[in-house]
Order: structure tokens, then sequence, then C-alpha cells
């Protein structure tokens, strides 16, 4: 895309989703550090989603995770988000914190147990219904930590079932998207550990569901844009749970640790048409931010996937498929190095300033006190907490 | 399965089909080392593969690899294999070592090699037609080295039609099993990278189109188990490809370094039907001997999938369901490794003594002096060697 | 060792350390999931060691964890150890849960935090002149999330600065053993990720400094028993931490999840002389039982230990060196799988027998009333967790 | 390094040395595929090294590799390759590739072999007298394909007992440098599998054995730059083989994965003093260029290299290290990643400049002719492969 007012449009355009549980504490099952400033209500979370869209100007959609946020009245809260300049995002549903799912929520081998998860789910929906939210975001933790723990194959068909009956209730412009994670907190199988599954589950279930692709749920050595590619050509990519991860879900901020590696997933993305607004692609993040502080490190993500953004935007796809069609390797290797090492934040520096933002986000987020703010501002109270 | 006359049958009726090219020799890039006594032709690979079914009972069927097996005349192979009392298994393509493959076969970015590459496959059917091969084995080598050499959608879609012409090519009785693999030769990209891609492909060809899991062809810390449960659940594994490996795909002898893992996976086939001959798995070996003697090292591979069948066998199925559905973990994992923990050995020499064999193949082949027998007769001409 | 009395006389001797934290809650950073009867103190710890020491007879030793095991009067809790008829073992430091270790410990930037951190490791050696404990084994979750964070080197600096004084305060018969760890918490850089790091310090430091191998804090494909090997060679393997895991380090019970990788760690073991007692190897359990009941997990664990030393020791010593020797790689592979495939539980039983203990220390257990007995009386007061 | 001109005098000075089996064909196990122009003998190779060189400035030494290089008289090959204004760099040796080494060289249960082995790695030294060559580097493939096959601790012995031979025979100002490699072609075990194994090795041989870091060499996850900053701090830290992968040993151009994790070994480097030539760091590519054009892919390896050094040199240092000490994460970060995501293009160019070279290597190699001059000159004749 050589067209530069093309490439700042596209920037313009993208919106980047953040997690409401990004802003309260989170840790290890070391530790949680706790930190000052922390919401400590839904409504503080809305306040903190706000700052980071202020600053960046591409992030005004909040993903809510039920029951952290559960509220008694999701007008108000919805009409809290609108007046901040944001709006729900994707309903995030959680079966995997009540004693009862100890063994499995939606695949556990008791129907009490699966009634009660599937009946979380469906209240997830109508919490979408009373927001606004356009989709419903799936991640099961379900699965056993022992070999003869429990019947594979039997616990799909729980999964399959208890699927089915949440999709019928999805209304006209609802979507399901369903995550797959290699392991953790399940040891030994997890239920949907894979692309592979999810996608196999959402082709039955037809059109309204799609696959999340978290970027620090593969196994070592998976080739994550492979797999981008793929679901956008069988039109089943729904979602991105952008992070960055070194080892297992380490859940640091996205393009922390491999920046190279987000630039080729966001060269498919751009590449497959996953960029435009009517492919339904949403660009979420869902990190935890255990040591470092919670609004810089959002706003820091946001500008990470931006810039890679940007860097697959300004691939010359024209030069690189002359180089591919002829089969030189080092020639279409040179043209997409050629774009991910240019400094783009320039570009996005101007991108901003025709926004009317400062052209540095972070820094001018510090800049603005109100870091020190909230710090003050919210004593007393329960922290909100990953899991909490 | 608690009646031992059930067991025994089952272990009588299991095939486990052997690879041509394991009798050959083979290696690593670094080296290939050369052994007395291997085989210099498909007629001679034929013998060995007799040799291992002369001692187990359990392996009448024999891989072919064209074109290091092609021969002038396919009913003279096959009408010596009968004698042999052996019949011929899965053919499988090679579309890797021609000089127009570099960059890919039915994928690559060249029309003409496309059409060189599926040409092939076409071939590979007619010789099914000629030798009664029920199986197409494909395996495709083809991806890309480096970031933005080709095209990973593009590349789909080529893999796709190719597929589809040699699908509408296959006789009533004659199935298509889509190998996947998650790199090497490639390593960048792999075009059928994992059982997911593999998946989506042979369900869009339809039902004659099933998934081969190689076992070592995995990310760490991939569960194949699961993989088999849910391909089974979905009636779309084809066939195994056994081996181990300790890092990549070693292809070491099936067994030799997870045991545990192999018998997991039989618990998975016993436990969804997938021993039963209706289903259709077809149970082949795929293995590299390197450095150990080739026909010991396939019996003493046969052997190892054999005693992890035995013990998959012997597992008390209803003790197994009940502590399952009534969530105890520890007693669910004690009948598994209770089963596991058994010495299958002497059930194994009893099923052979039934049969008419000696009791353990391995002492057996070594005691007939064959090994001494072909290393004195195979004198001259080219050895046959993995890729020769 | 074809002895077979010489084979039991070893498995009389050997002795497993269990930890007084897997007795304790714990679970995921995701949720912890409470257990009815769980200890509420360090005395209801040791009460429930005794019970698998009790059922095994070879777990007499248990390690503490400072602070969780921190009492007013550490004689007290010695002799109520004793009268069990158990002993204190390692003791454990723990500098990874307060707020000021969040950036670090002994290698945090601030001197004052690192002081506190050293001085918390002095006070585990006046634990261990209090309680006879031999071994002050340290696991440090010191490292960085994020390139940058901190100086890499300046932090291996400051933690041999820490470990030279820790080592000069310990007395005569006193140990110091260092674990190491691939990662977690830390998700970019660990101080001691390795062997070769821990090994490294231990070197530097003295004899009285030596490695502790825990078997699930290892990268992908790392051969533990070739490490196990090579300590044992060099003089630096003080104990292992023994667990299983299928992804990263998942705590599941010892043996669970690769039998034959424990078989070939304790015949590293046996060959090279760990087993005997002058040798000082300490075998320890370090685990977590998040879903299963904890006691019988724990004696499942040390039946597991026990099993694959068994196998370990029936390995014929004399036809495995011959066969090496001679390089018959599939006759030298056939030894070991001999012995492994072995059912050593007739063995062990018998074992047990002659020591005066049920054969079955797991079902024994069950049928002992013990679980209910605690569940019924260990009501009201903070349950123990991991972490707390 | 604020200091522009600094900056630029520390990459004028940076060696980078490249492989003479580079520039021959090389491949898989599945296939070599040839390439025209291809050299036909080691003086072959040193006039495409010399290419390198004249393009980039900073590639003036050439490993060799024996017996692959292997040359009636050292002496001619050293004069033609100071005529080319290249000197001779690292001696490989190569104890894989001949029949007797199939189950060891140096470690082989067999004295006999390893007697030749060893003669071997002393002819090697007689070759580094002979062409002027410093550094003596050894990799060895030694290991065990199965468990049992061989006595690993037992093969360590003999290890050292040949590496001590050889050490005594190095002459004053000659290094030795010790390779360490995860798996391949060794599938169970290695016996220098990690860089504790050749760290501790070469603490006993004594100041002239070094560690030699490949970058393609470890399990998944391992941090690099950390071994890199350990093995600096201990004056152990003696070469780079770079390369890049995403897999196993992929050998893919240096810097093509992951240029991320090479600026990160990179910044270690120049924060630890291995770019100051006294430490002695010799800084060389390892590398098998399968499908793309041979020097070309020397040429953007070296530049790679190159980018990465120039990024580290541009670290804000002081700025770094105060972040560091006052606990700030992302302020840290983001010094870091501020080299990082500057584009070092010009800033190289015109270090080239100033050098009398063309600014763009790779482009000015392109626009020579010399490779339509070398594909049509080097017809006939055996082509260089690797391991040929």
């Amino acid at each position: 895309m050589s067209d530069v007012s093309a490439v700042k449009a596209a920037l313009k355009s993208q919106v980047i989703e953040t997690p409401s549980w990004g802003y309260g504490n989170s840790g290890t099952r070391f530790k949680v550090f706790a930190q000052p400033g922390v919401p400590r209500n839904p409504f503080e979370k809305l306040a903190d989603a706000a700052q980071v869209h202020a600053h960046t100007g591409v992030a005004p959609k909040v993903s809510l995770h039920i029951p952290w946020d559960r509220v008694e009245d999701y007008t108000a809260l919805t009409r809290y988000a609108e007046e901040l300049g944001l709006r729900v995002g994707a309903i995030n549903s959680n079966v995997f914190q009540d004693e009862d799912f100890k063994l499995g929520s939606v695949t556990h081998p008791d129907p009490k147990v699966r009634r009660k998860a599937t009946d979380h789910l469906l209240e997830c929906v109508d919490i979408m219904d009373a927001t606004g939210s356009p989709d419903l975001k799936l991640w099961f933790s379900d699965g056993t930590n022992y070999p003869g723990q429990d019947d594979i194959a039997g616990r799909q068909d729980r999964l399959a079932e208890a699927l089915a009956e949440v999709y019928e209730r999805l209304g006209h412009d609802q979507r399901m998207l369903l995550e797959y994670k290699l392991f953790e907190p399940a040891f030994y199988t997890t239920d949907v550990p894979d692309w592979g599954t999810s996608y196999a589950h959402c082709l039955k279930l037809g059109p309204k569901a799609q696959v999340v692709v978290d970027t620090g749920h593969h196994a070592p050595g998976t080739n994550i844009e492979f797999i981008v590619a793929f679901l956008l050509r069988e039109g089943k990519l729904g979602a991105f749970d952008f992070n960055s991860r070194f080892y297992a879900d380490d859940d640091l901020m996205a393009g922390a640790a491999d920046p190279f590696q987000l630039f080729r997933i966001m060269h498919e993305v751009v590449k497959n048409g996953g960029l435009k607004s009517e492919t339904g692609v949403n660009f979420m993040l869902d990190q935890c931010h255990n040591i470092e502080a919670k609004i810089p490190a959002v706003i820091r993500s946001v500008t990470n996937v931006q810039e890679a953004t940007a860097k697959a935007l300004l691939i010359d796809a024209e030069a690189l498929a002359a180089a591919q069609l002829s089969g030189d390797v080092l020639a279409a290797n040179g043209v997409l190095m050629d774009a991910f090492n240019t400094d783009v934040r320039p570009l996005l520096a101007a991108v901003r300033e025709e926004l009317g933002l400062a052209p540095d986000p972070f820094a001018a987020y510090l800049a603005s006190g109100n870091q020190e703010r909230i710090a003050a501002d919210r004593v007393g109270g329960e922290q909100a907490g990953w899991g909490a």
C-alpha cells in the first residue's frame, strides 16, 4: 500500500479493544502484587480504558468479564461508557472460578454442573442484549490433569451440546467467539486446545461462531500467522487476543516479546482483508500487567499493535507478489524486511496529530497527572484483581 | 476388556503395516551410514518385510513409496508380495526430491510445476489400481523457509485445487490419507502443518479423505491422544504413522521414546472403536533406522505397538468409567496405570504361540540366520536408501 | 543388580522426603480449590506426612518452607516430628511473596531489598540449627519480565554476593542446595534458569553447595537424565525435587506424566552411585495437588518413585555394559526396556511386607479412615495453602 | 553510546567471519538442491568469501572445515586468501562423516575409534599452524539415539580425555572453541548438549578453552542472551555461530527469524565488553543456504548482524541504567525498544561510504555481475556441498 494517505486512513480506522481486567491487579500462582490506583469496580475500569482511548484515539471498545464486571444496572454501565466515549465490546464468560468447576464446566461429567455452566453462558448473552455487546467470547479452562481422569471424546460431546444451546440463543447481530489454549490451568488435556478444535466446533455451529486467536496460547514453534491466514481464508477468524510470551501464556504486553512475529501476523491480516471492518475481526488485547503500571502498559500495547499494523501496511504488495511469483526467495524476503525495518513512529505521530492527539501517547499520559490522581483518589475499598 | 480371550482375539486381528523404506539405509543431513544386507530393489524390501511378518504374524501389509519403489511390472511385484504372504498397503507419493520441487510441488507458484506434481499423484493412483492398494498417502514437504517467500493463503488455494483433482480420480474403495507435519524440510511455513489443516481439507474433499497422524510430527507439548480421540469421534482418522521422537521428527522406533504416550494413544483408539476393522484405521510404521539393524528394529517396533495395544485392551473400562463419572481423579488415573504397569509380554507370547509363532519374535529372528544370509547375499548393486 | 535381596535392601534404604506444602491447598493463577481436611498449621502438616511414612515406610523426612511453616518454638515442632517418627528435612526459603520482592530479592537493584532477602536466608540457617535440618534449599523466583528491565550480568554479581554470605554462615554438616528453573514467575529472564548457572555458582562457593534438579523446571526436550549423570560425575548433585509435567512446571505427581523418564533418571542415579547414602542425594518431592486428594497423591508419588527405582535396580548391568561396549544398539536398549517392562509391584509389595507394612500403601491409607477423620476434625481455622 | 562517531568506529572495527561451507550446496535429509556457480574447491570458496568482504568491508576472515577444505598445500591456500584480502579463521574439525564414527568419535566405546578421532583433531591443529588460524572449533555430533545405548557418564570421561590431549597440543596463541548442541544428529543424548556442559569442560581445560554459542542449538524457550551475558561475565565466551531458526537447527540466515533476539544478544555483547577486540569474541556465521542464492544470503546475514549491532550501540546506556536502578520497568523497556525501533540502515550506509563501499552491499553485489560470472565459469567438476 504505497499511498501514504491510504495507510493513514487504515491506521485511523483500526479499532483495538482493551480488556477491563487489564486495569486490575494480576499475577502468577506465586503472588499477586498490588498497585496503587487500581480500580475498585467496573466503572473505574471504564475510566481507565477511557484514558487509553483519549491518548491513542483507537481504543473505544472495552471487553467485560462476567462475573468480575457484574453490576446491578447494565444500562447505567453502558451509559457511563458512552459518556466516556466508549462502548462495550466482547462479553467474556467465566466458568473457571466457582468451586463446582474444579473438574470442568460445560464438559463436567455431572450434568448439574454443566447446566450451571451453560446457564452462566446464557446470562452472558443477556448481558450482551443489555449492553449492546456484539461478541460472546468463550474460553474454557476445562480439561484434565491426569491420564484417565475423564473421557476425552465424551467431553467433546458435552462441549458440543452446550455450545449448540448457547448458539441458538444468539441474536441476529451477535457472534460467539471460541478461544483455544494449549494448556493451563489444565495440565494433561484441554478440551479446546488448538485452532483445529475450535474451528471444527465453529464450523458445525454456523456462521455466527468464529475462532479467537490468542497469541499466547500455542505450543512452542507454532506458526501463528499461518493460522491467521488459514482462518481468514475460511472466513472463520473472529478476533485476536493480543499479548506476548517467551515461554507459556505469559500475558506480557503485545509486541514485547517478538515484534517481528506481530508484524508477520498483521501482514497476513492486511494481505487477507482482515483489516476491513466488514471482515469483522476484533483486535482485542488480553494481557496481565503484573509488575508494570497498568494504564501505561495498555497504551504501549496499543501502540505496539499500531506499529506492527503500520509496517504491514507499508509492504510493497506488488513487489512482494512479483518476487514470490518469480521464486526469488531473497527478494521476496527483502520486501518484507524493508517494511519491518522502517521506523514507523513518525508516521504514527503524524496520524495522531491529524486526529488532534499528542504524537506520543505514552509520554502524554505520563505527563497528564492521571496516574498520580487515581493513586490518591482510589484509596480504600477492594482493588479489582485478575480473578477478583 | 476383562475377557482374556477377547483381548487375545483383538491382538490377533490387529494389522501393522511396515514401510518399504524402513528396510533401506537412512540417516540425517549429516551422514547416511550404510549397513550390510540392505535391499537393493523393491523385491528385496518385500522379502525383508516378509521376515517381519513371519516372526510377528501381524505385519502382512507393506507401504510402497513412489518413485523409490517404482518397477516396470506392478503385477509381478504384487504377485511376489502375495507369494511372500504379503499385500501392498499404502502408496506413498514423493513430490519432494525432484529439482523442480525446490520451492514446492502442488503449492508451487509456477503452474507447470504444480501440473507435474499433480500428475505424479495421479500416477500413484494408477499404481494403486495395479497393486490393489487401498490407500493413497500424501505427505507434502511444501512450505517456505523465509517470511515473505510466498503467499500463505495462495498456497492453500493451490493445494486445495490439486487435492480435489486427485480425489476425483480415486476409485470406489480407495482413500486419500493426508499427512501433516510441523516443520522440516520447510523451516518457516509448512503448507499442511497440523491436524486442523489436514482435517479442514479432508472435510471439504469428502468421506474418502482422511487424516494421517504421524506421531513424530507435532510441536513440543502437543497431546497426540487428544487428536486421535477427536478425529475418531469425527470419523476422520485414516491412519497412523508410528515412530517416536525426543526432539523433532527423530523417526526412532515406535514406543522407544515414550511408551506411556503410545499406550495412551492406543487407549483412545480402543476406547473410540479404532481397533475395529470397519473403522478403517491403518496402523502403519514410518521410521528411519539410522544406526540400528533394520529388520530387528522393525520387529521391535511392531512388538512395541502390540504391547501398548495389549495394555490398552486390559484397561478395566467399567471401573474407569465409574471413577470418571464420580470425579475420583486418583482412582481413574489408577485404573489406567494399573493396565500400563502390567507386564504384557507373557500375554503376547501366548498369543504368538497360539498363532504357531515363536514367543519372542526379536530373538527368533536373530536366531534364524537371516541377517547373516542377506549380508552375504546382497553384495554389489546399489543399496536402497531413504531417498534413494 | 541381579541379587533380589540386594535390590530389596536398596529399596528399603531409600529415603523419600515429602514437602509440608504438598499437604496444603494449591492451585493455578486462575483458582485455588480448597479441600476438606487440609492442615491449618505446621503441626497438622507433619501429622499428614506421618501418614505417608506410616504407609510407605520410606518417607521419614519432611521439608519445611519458611515463612509458611514458621512457628514460635522450633524445638517443639522438631520434638513433635520425632514423636511421629519423622525428622525435619530441607529448610526452604521464600523470598518471592513479600511486596518488596516484586522486582527481585537477592538480585534486586536496591541494596536494602537485597539485605532483607539475605537476612531471610540467614534466618533459615538459624532454623536449620534449631531443627537439625541438614539442607538449605534455595529457589529464587528472581528475574525480569521485559527486555531491558534490569542488567542480566549485574544481577549475577548480586546473586553471587548473597550466596557467598549465606554459604559462610553454614555449619559443618549443613549444605546449600541451589535450585534452577527455566521460567515462572519471571517471563523474560530468570536469574538461575538452568543447571549450568546453578553449577557455576556452586562450584565457586565450595563443596557444601550443590545443585537441585527439579524435574519440572526444564525447557521442552531437555534430557534430564543427562544432567543427573553429569552432576553425579562432578559430585554436585545435591537433591531432586520430583514431580511431573506435560507442558511447563505443572507440578503433577512424580511419575504421572512420563514414567519412562523417571525410570531413566533413576537408572543414572543407580549407575552413578546416587543411591548410596554417602553420596548425599536427597530424594525430595515438590508437587502441587490441585484437584486430587493430597495425602493419597503423595503416597502415589512415593510409590511411583519406588517403582522407577526398583526397575532401575533390576537392570542387568553386566549385560548392559557388554552390549554397550560391543556397539549393539538394539541389545543395549533391550536390556533397559526389559527392566522397564517388568511389573515391579509384587517386588515392592514383598519389600513392604518385610517391613511390616501393607502391600498396597494407597489402598491401605484409603481403608484407614484417616481421610474422613481429618475432614471431620479440621473444621474452622485457616487452611494452609500453597503460598499461605 | 550516544556519540555517533564512536558508534561508527565500533561498527567499522567489528569483524564477521564467514564459513567456507556456506558457499557450497546444502540441504536437509530429504534433498540437497544444487545451484549454479557453486564453488568446486576451497580456492573458489575463498573467492566467494572475498566477494562478501569486498561488498561489506567487515568479513575478512573465513572458517575452514576439515576434511571438506583439505588441500595439499596450506601455504598456497593461505597465500591465496591473503591475495584476496582475507585470512584464515577457525579450523573446524569433522568427526561425524566417517563410517567409523557411526556410534561416536571421541566418546566412542572403542578406543581405536577414539584414537582416530583425536588424531583428526590434532591434524586440525597442524593446519592451524600452517594457516595461521587462531581457533580450533570443535563440534561433536557424538551421542546416542536410544535409552541404554551407551554409558552417559562414561562418554563424558572419554570426551574429557580427548579434549585434554588436544588442549595440550595447542600453541600459545591458539584457542579451543567448544560448541554445544541440543540434538541432531543424535536423538536421545548428545554428549555436549548445552552451554553448561561446554563450560564445565572448558573450565577444567584452562583459559585457552572457551564456549561457542550457536544461536540455533538450544531448546525452545532458551534465553540465549542470558547465556551470552553469563559467559562474558565468566570470560568464557569464545565465539558465536550466528544463524537463525524457527524450530530446530534450521540454519537460516542470521537475523531472519527473530531480529529482536539478535538485537538483545548484541545488547549483552556490547554491554559486557564483547565487542572489544581484546575480549576475543569471534563473530562467525554458520548457516546453510538451501534454497536461496549463497553469496547474497551471506551478505544479507552479515548486514543483519551489523544492523543488530548498530541498534545495540545506539541504546542510551545511561538512561537504561537509571531506569533499571529505579525499578521503572516500562521506562527501561522503552529505552531498549527505542533503539530497536530505530532504522539504522542510513547509519550503516554512511559507515560503508566512509569505508569507500557502496551503501547497499546486497544491491551492489547483485549489480556486480559476479553471480552470472561464476555460474558461467564454474561448469564441470564436483560442486562443493555441505558434507562434501
